[in-house]
Parts: structure tokens; sequence; C-alpha cells
């Protein structure tokens, strides 16, 4: 017999129940993952219109030890919390079911992400519930995590949007940035898994190995996000590179008032000190120096970190993150710990690999 | 704060102390990440000469949460179990010193692996403290389980020689395969976290990167283990593949006498049913039919499957385990496990992730 | 302007004029890339139902220099040879076709790789056009030269068997191995261009990247070709790792009689001392010291090498080619060379890059 | 015997010929594979104080053809032109003793790339041969031809400050961008070829694979040669990504003044439209449709797009080369056949390879 899930247990917690809908992708492949490790929850049904019938382990390894079977999306079971993995512009068609079967309501798509219809508009088509934009929070918890208490229906950021916000949001939070007068570049690096499973001609292995490709130049939907956060926009450009799991975020920013290293550490510790899912990389020894994906790869972390670089009075952040967890599934349990007043770590515990890359 | 060691001690159950010599390496590193996260173990030493005085996190990222620092490797602290992860040839020359320290020690290199001292001469150099070979028990628990409980001197086994044993051994233990009267051919192909961190030119990442490179066509030291074992000796050769954990075994036997798919499964289903840490994949559907690294990666699993060629009387086996972890780290833990009367499978509940191959 | 085909034309030679139906696939493009490039070719027409239209170099950065236009695959211009690249199955049923617009062709396909009807029924389904199996000739100079001179019909051999002919080939020709009474094993990997450009969910990058996967654990239709050039069948098994060009195919042989070192490079020597596009790597120094697809990606050699293991009277023998070019496309324009009675190396005389493997 | 050289040597024309000093690593292995294809070179030594007396070819596998050997450098021979690629700092050393045997020197390294003794020291140590530096040309005949012509010391650039030239250098040259006053941020992914052969723990496989690591946040010393070029200081930083050949530049620069898509067209075609070694990349179909690496490994060509960010007021610019050619050893070969005046493109017609990424 394989092994099962992690133990730990607290035997005297609540036990949630737990449902993930569009569960045969990365995406949903990792949230049961995640709730299959955790100590209160209890996966009571995963959905797939693909894959009904098969075995969860069939498709997602790490779950081989369970006897999980995929079932058709109609008729959704009640449970205490639905996770949605599907694609963009399916959870607005169906909320109101979704809320018909669930108290909360987790979304990884970006349908929820924005505060108003206006927004979504302007950066996607047209939204079927607008009503729940308002109340929808995002699931960033170092962000939002006031809001989160309780939420409802909580909504998963981008990959690309969270590894950016983790690194300017405290630069604006303490004042180093004001605002649209200063330029800020983001240029991001994403791992292949970001394009979810199905893949395609340019994510086949062939071509998507050993790339350093541009694919969104300019006009990313992730700068709707980061634009609701940090309340400016930014110059953002993206590209795949050669990893399975990961988004780096470079930030050249260019502040109007000139600022100290001290300014700086002191900015990043009083936004992340004690945020249990934020670490700090500045500099150092080793190999690990600076932020970046292979040391936080599987983990629910993110590395942050900054230079300083007077002569163009440029302050460069770097921030990583594994996009499948922080990212996306990570990101999206955290947040449903918060919601549901769980242990805010629990069954993210994991610290990742070294050497990392697999296998 | 950075995320913790995986919580869920068992608050009555015993605390064992552990030290682990030479640990900057890659095995090193991943031994202190299984025992920060074992609920019954406390890290009192982690010794490294070259990385002496420097934070165990700047050098393996999985430990950025703890404050552990490299000491000198002399003047080794009293613990319940000892952990040597250096080099071969070194633990030899420190058995008696190790258990001034330690009641159990643990060794990863190939010191103590083999039964005789002629055994050794034959396939390494000179024994320096051939009076442990006698006692020493291998570390593989599937095939060494009664031998392991309470033993003093333990020795992890190679790698190469794991996956292929755990692939073979029921053929043995069941009778489908007697001995040398049958070939059985090996062919190994594993990752470059098996050349440790130290690397070379063969081991840069633009020489290593996208290679089946033979690197031992005959007279792998491995094979010793693998005859001592199974009883025969094996044609075996491995190649060196691009992934960075992995070993996997494809092993090509011809039985005297006929055999069927069912014996098969009897033989396998006996000797691997009831264990934790062997899972059988044969066919099935999906992306991952059989064995493979890729599905084990990062787990203490191995992965054992086969197929029945008829028109050459032929059984092809594989097997695929994480060289760092059932090939190494994992397996020792495992076996320390067994040895100290813990719950076998603490601080090995780890399921893998999907997909995998980071970041 | 970028920059266009190699120089060196002959001013004297015949320019013999070629199309590539299936011209938009992995080997279509391989097969235009080295067409375009060769001194004595002008290529007339690409043809490729979904590309129609397109510009070549629009999906073959290679052939950005050129002004080539895809075409549907109707209404085939007359050429002095035809190459068609289009999936197994298609060319036999349109070879009547092709005969009618070119003089000579060579088809990249499995269909007309076997001799006889009853061979192609046991390996695969119905032929459409038996007639031509008797006449098609197989694309491997190394072994079939004389007949290739002239030949209107030929079929470019599969990668994993052509890796395998060549590395098995002198000692079924010297007599070092005389046929099924010894155990042949053969343990093949290969890149994942061998998939196509069309890939599949085992194609994308996220579950193709880090593999040691098993993919014809027995039964592979490359056996088919083995047999008929070694006379002998052969335990073939094999798996997809983590390149995108190369075929490695490791044989284990265990001869009835005794062998030496010499026998070997007698054998191997008296094959290949001549052929320009076989070189021998057996030991010697460096990274590089067995054949490796490494060592040759992106030419048309093969490498071919050996070591005798006495204690199991077995010897391993070694091949790797790059499956694009020598197990494809490159094989194909050797025999056109020959075919025609052009320069056997023309446009073939790439030596590799080092450090390859790319970008 | 394995294939030699390519052919189509011009009868009538002179050959030129060459040494490599420094010949055993990456870019003296690029070198040599150049020059032996060359049509007008012969090669007349390679030294190499550390493989002294071994094969090239076992170090070099394209050399495989040769009988080269790799000899002491000293005592070098009388040659018409001789290529060092050795470390930075040593040319300077030896310069005078390289004019006394060869009328033409190419260096790769940065010793003589910056024109002035202050410039050099303000970002390296001091120079040894400063009076050699006002004469030694840049060797990017798309910027510096009419230098090149004739000249008699020529310094190759650097890979990453080739890559961010090329993509920049229309800008200015058309007033696009004029100056200091506009700000202009470069963000550089780069292969481990880049590190040369020689590796380190960081560029040991398990540490380099999959990784996106900034490591020159700030303060590159290829700044130094953007700014002597391009006439003013870019905010510049470096990351080592996986792949092993290749340097891909992405440039964020806001004009003072309102730019059209018309204008950069202009001013990229004005530069580029007759360059054989530069190729437009920006948007079209399929799977590469702006400039990467991976269009123009193992090719001279550099690849160069744009897009324009109206809500930023943003041009984005994309510069793709392969680090060992146009990075470094094409680039040289490339400037040495201008200011020897033979064909500029001799040698340097490779077209690349599709799929790429090798094996």
């Amino acid at each position: 017999m394989a092994v099962g899930t992690e133990t730990g247990a607290d035997a005297n917690a609540e036990t949630i129940t737990a449902s993930v809908v569009g569960g045969s992708g990365f995406t949903g492949g990792e949230l049961l993952r995640l709730l299959a490790g955790h100590p209160n929850v209890e996966i009571s049904e995963v959905t797939s219109r693909s894959k009904a019938g098969k075995s969860v382990g069939s498709v997602h390894p790490p779950l081989r030890g369970s006897d999980l079977r995929f079932t058709e999306p109609d008729d959704l079971e009640s449970v205490d919390v639905l996770f949605a993995a599907t694609p963009h512009g399916v959870s607005m068609g169906r909320i109101d079911e979704f809320f018909e079967v669930a108290d909360t309501v987790v979304d990884l798509s970006a349908d929820f992400r924005l505060e108003t219809e206006a927004q979504y508009d302007e950066w996607y088509d047209g939204h079927e519930a607008p009503e729940y934009l308002e109340t929808a929070e995002y699931a960033l918890p170092e962000i939002n995590r006031e809001n989160l208490a309780g939420a409802d229906l909580i909504a998963g950021g981008g990959c690309n949007a969270t590894a950016t916000i983790l690194g300017l949001y405290p630069l604006f939070e303490h004042g180093i940035l004001e605002g649209s007068a200063e330029r800020v570049v983001v240029d991001v690096k994403v791992g292949s898994s970001e394009g979810g499973a199905g893949g395609g001609e340019a994510s086949s292995h062939p071509e998507r190995s050993g790339v350093v490709r541009p694919y969104a130049p300019t006009g990313h939907r992730h700068e709707a996000e980061i634009e609701q956060f940090l309340g400016t926009s930014v110059a953002f450009t993206c590209h795949a590179v050669d990893m399975i799991r990961g988004a780096s975020a470079t930030s050249h920013v260019f502040p109007a008032s000139p600022v100290s290293k001290g300014d700086l550490w002191q900015a990043y510790r009083g936004c992340y000190e004690d945020e249990p899912f934020v670490r700090m990389a500045a500099g150092g020894s080793g190999v690990y120096r600076y932020p970046e994906p292979k040391a936080v790869a599987g983990t629910n972390l993110g590395e942050v970190g900054f230079e300083l670089d007077p002569s163009n009075e440029r302050i460069v952040v770097f921030s990583a993150i594994d996009n499948m967890m922080k990212g996306s599934a990570g990101q999206a349990v955290h947040a449903a710990n918060v919601a549901l007043g769980l242990e805010e770590t629990a069954g993210l515990e994991f610290t990742g690999l070294h050497p990392v890359g697999a296998p």
C-alpha cells in the first residue's frame, strides 16, 4: 500500500468538507494534493467532465494512495468549501449553483479577481455575474488578510500578478513609491505548468525546452490585478522560460525621492517579518543568494529581495514563487485557512527540496 | 518568518537526538530536510569542514527556517543516532569515534554495505574496519526489516543497486528466477544529483544537460550489493540522463521455466502488498503507466512494474526511485525508524508533486 | 537580409529538383533545411495541408532566409526526387501519384521499410500498395549501398531501428553473432522530437521534461526492421528521456563463442572504417568517451562503441544518432545522394556543436 | 573516417593561416569548429596549457574528424591571424608577443573592448597594455564595419552587451532615443555556456537546471561597452536561465517624444535591412513570433524585434543571439572576415536547427 496523507491531524479540530470542481488539470491536482494532506480537510468530491470515472491517482501520481475517483460536475455534493479549478469564464456562469452546495467558494480563475464590472470589461469579455465582484475577496493574505477572514467568495490571484505584487507591495505601503509618477518596469519569467495540462504546439517539449520566449510583450491581463492593489499601472512583459514550476518577477523601479538600503529593509520587514509564507533573500552567500523559483519549488513560500543601484537611482526588486503553489493552489488553500479560521499554515508546511528540479 | 518544520509531533513519543556528519552535500542536505520535519527527531549537530560556521540554510534552502549552523566535524556531540553522509572511505576510518558518541550509526557510504572483507576487497580498496562488516545491516527494510530492528550500524544502499534490487527481489524470493543459470541484464538511467554537489567537468550544466551518457558499461560497484541480495551476478550498465533526481532500472530477465502474468503479480504482491514505500505501476491509463522517477520524485517511494514478452520469453521489469530519497537519505531515515522502533513512515509521508520537475 | 543557404555549389554539377510532401512537421522541416543547403538541389515545392499559404520560415526558423511557401498537397509538381514526410499510411495510398510526378521517391514513413506484405501485416495494418515492397530499398547506405544506387523508391528507416542496426551489424556481418541462438537485449532511449510536432498530453513540456519513461516495453514495430537486417529478433525496450534530438541504443549481447577486443575492433573497423557517417567512440579520455547523442546532435553521424565484460561474457554495444538526422531526414538525403549518383556527403557536412543542447 | 570540414573552398582564394590560443574551453572550441569549416582558413596551431598533447577532438566532438592536437602556448607559430580565447587579463599581458607572430589579433576577452584606460579602470582592474586600447576595434560589424576593415587588433564584445546593443542601436542611430534623458531598462537572460567549461558549484547540473537566477542585479561590466556605443548608461540586470546557448535582452525604453510603429520599422530596417546576420522577428504567426535564442542557436544571427505599448509610451525591444556565436566566436570570425577582406559570411552560413535544443 502506497504512502497516504501527511498525518498530524489534530483530533480535536473540526473537519471541513471540501470539493474540487475541475480536478483533472494541474491546478486541480495541486489542490487535491494539498487538501489530501490537510489535517482539517476531508475531500468529498472531485469532478472532471473529461476524466469522469477514472481514478484521481491515474492522472495525479501524488494521489495514488487514495481511492478518489473523478465524477461528473453535475449534482454537486454539499460541502463546507468548494474549490473551482475551472478555466476562465466557467465559474461566473455557475456561481449561484456553487453557493447552493457550499458555504465558501474559492475560485482559482480570473472571474472574480477584479473589483468592478468596468475593470473586468476593460481587460476581459463581459461578466456573467457582476453582482459578486464587490464581495469577492482576493486570495493573497499578505495584502488582504482582514477581508479574507470569514469571506464567502475568494478569488485566487494570477501567478505573475502575485509574484509582482509581493515584490512591490512594501514599496507602496511604506511610501517609497507613491504612484504613477514613477516608472515601474516588471519583467516576468514563468514556467510551463502555467499553461496548464492541455498544452498546444508551443507547449510541446521540443518547442518549449530551452526557451526565453516573450509571449506577452504588453497588455497582459495580470496588469489589472497589479494596478488594483498597487494603485499604479506597471510596464509589464512576460517570457516563457525552461522550468516547469515557477514565476519570477524582476521589477525595476525609479523612486522620485532618494532611498537607502535601510529604508528598504524597514519597508520589507515591516510588511513581511511576521508572514509565515514570505522569506527575504537579498545577497548573502552560497548558490541561492537572491529570490529564485528553484529555492521555493513545491512550497507556499514567496521569496523577495532587492538591490539598490545608486548610479540609476534604481531599485531592483526580485520576487519568486512556485506558480502552482503561492501563485495558485497554495494561495487558495492559505486563503481558505484564513477564511475558515483554521491554522493558517495547515497543510502548507512543505519546505521544498534541494537539489530540486526533478526527477 | 519562513515556514518551519512539519508539525504533527506526537507529544507523548520520545524525542531522538540526531546528528549529521558531512551535512553540506546533497545527501547531507536531504537528511537534514527529512530530520527537521521528523516528529520524533531533534537535530543536535550538523558538521561540515568546508562550510563550518555558515548557516545550514545558506547551503540548503529548505532549511532556511531553522537556525542550524555547520560546525567542525571534530568533538562530536553525543546523540542517539549519528548519520554519516561523508564520501566513501571516511566512515570506516572514524567508525570507532562515531560509536563513542552515538548508540546507532547510519552510514550512507559504501563502507559497510558488503558482508565480508573479501567481497569489499574485490570491488573496492582495503577496508579499515572490517570487524564491523559482519554486524552492519543493509538499510533497505523491504528486504532486511528483521535484521534492522535494533541494529547498531546501518549501511545505506547505493541508489542504482536499490532500484535494481527492488525490481528483481520478488522474482528470486518467489523462485521465478533461481540464480546464475538465467541471464539478468540491468540497464540503469540515473540523475545528476547522484554525482554529488561537487560536480566536475562532466557534471557542468552545459555538458550534463540532454545526455544519454554511458558511464559504467561494466564492472559497476553496485553489482556487489545486488549480487549479495539476489544471489546472482547481473549484467549491469549505467547511463547518466537529464534529470536531477531519479534512478530507473530496466531489467531484462529470461527465466528458465515459463511464467504467467498471474505468477508475476503473485510474486510482486506477495513481497510488496503491505510495504508502505513500494507501489506497483504496471500498465493502466494516463501518462504515468509504468514506473518512472518523475512519479516518485521527492518521495520515499519505489515504483515497480513489469511486462511479459512471450516472443522472447522475457520479463521486462521496471523500477524507479528518487536517488536522493529511497536511494539514499529517505532509505536511511526509514531504516533508522525501524531500528529505533519509531513509526516506520515518520517524516517520510510526502507524496510528491504533479507536475514535477522544477522549478 | 538573413543568412541564406550554404554556398559551395559546384557550378558544373547538375541541379536536382526536389519536393517535400508534408513539410510542416519536424521531419519535413529537417529535410527542407538540408535540401536548402544542398549544393546540387533546388527545392521546387513544399506541401502541407494544415499550413498551406504560410511561409515555410514561419514554421521552421532555419528557413527564414528563403521565400518558400507551403502549398496544398494536390497537383504536385514534377520533380526529380520527391521526399514524403507524411504520417505512416499516407504514402502507400499515394505512391502511384508520387511516381507520376517524380522519378525517385524517398519515403520517410514505415510504409515501405519491410520486404514482404506478410511481414508488414504482422507488425502493422493492411498494406495498400504491396507490389512496391519488393523493389523499395531501405535507406541506410552503410548496410544497403549497392541496392540504393539507382533505386527508385527508398524507405527511410525508423530511428530506433537505425541506431540498433548500426551498433549490431558488424557483429553479425563478421560472424561474432550468428543468429537467434544468442540473446540480444536492446535498451533504447529517445528524444522528444521523435514524437513529432503534434505532441499530446504526454509530450507537453511539464509532463515530458526530466523523464525516464518506458513507452514500448515489448512489441515495438522497429523490431521488424531490425530482424530484417540482422537476421534475428531482439529483445527490445524503449524509453522516452529528456532530450529533444537523439536516439541511443545500448545492446547487451552474449556470443556463443568467446571473443576478444581485437576481434571486435576488426569487425567494427571492417564495416565502418571508410564510412563517412560512422565514427567509433570506445573509451578514450574527456567527457565524451562513449557514443552519445550530444556528440552527434545536428549531424548525420552515428557514433558506435563497445565494451567487453569478461565476467558475463557480455559485449555491451553503444550507438547514438540524432533521430532527426541519421534516424530520419539525414539518412534520407544520404540515401538520395547515393541513389542519384551525387557526392555522398553533399549537404550533410555539419559537424555539430559543442557545447550542444540549446538554446 | 568521420565527416570532415565543410567543402566549398574557392580554389582561387588565398588561404589564411590561423591559430587559437586557449583552445580547450567552449569559446576556443567554437572558434576551432568555425575555422575548421571556413573555406579560406587553415588552422596552424591550437594551444592549451591544460590539455597540451591531447587531441582536439577528445575535448570538442565536432573536431573529431581532424587530427589537430593541443600544444603548449609557448613558442607560438607565425600566422596571419591569431585568435585569443583566453580568460580576461591574459591577452593584455601577451599582446606584444601575439603581434610578434601574427599580423592580426582577435581577442575574445574584455581586455581591449573599451576605448580608454580610464574607462577600463572604472570597470575592471589595471590595464597592462593601455597603449593598445585606442587602436583596438570592437568586433561587431553591424556598428563598426568601417573601422574593422584592415584592423590589426580586434576585440570581441561581451555576449550580453552584444545582444543589448543590437536591440537598441537603431533607436539611437535614428534619434528615437537621444541619450540619458530617457530611461532604458535592460533585462537579460543568458545560458550556461556563458560561464565557460570550468563551471563551479552554481554551474553544476543539479544547481543550474531550471533556474531563473539573478546574478548581476547591478553593476555588470558589460554596461561599459553598451555605454560606449549607445552613448548612454542603461539600467541592466542579468539572470541565468536554463538553456545552454543563448543571450536574450528585453529592453524597456521610454522615448521623450511620441513614436509610431512606422518610425520603428524605418529605424530597424534602416540599420539592418542589408545586414547578413541580423533578422527582424516582430509578431507574425507560429511558435517563433518574437526574437528568441532557440530560433538562432548555432547560427551567427541576431534576431531583433519590438512592440509599442501606448499606455506607457513604452517600446519593448527584444533581441536574441547565441552567446557562443554572435556573442563570441561567430562575432570574432565575422569581424576577422571583414578585417581580412574575405567574404563576410564565409564559414558562418549555418542556418540553425528546428527543433533545437539537443540532444
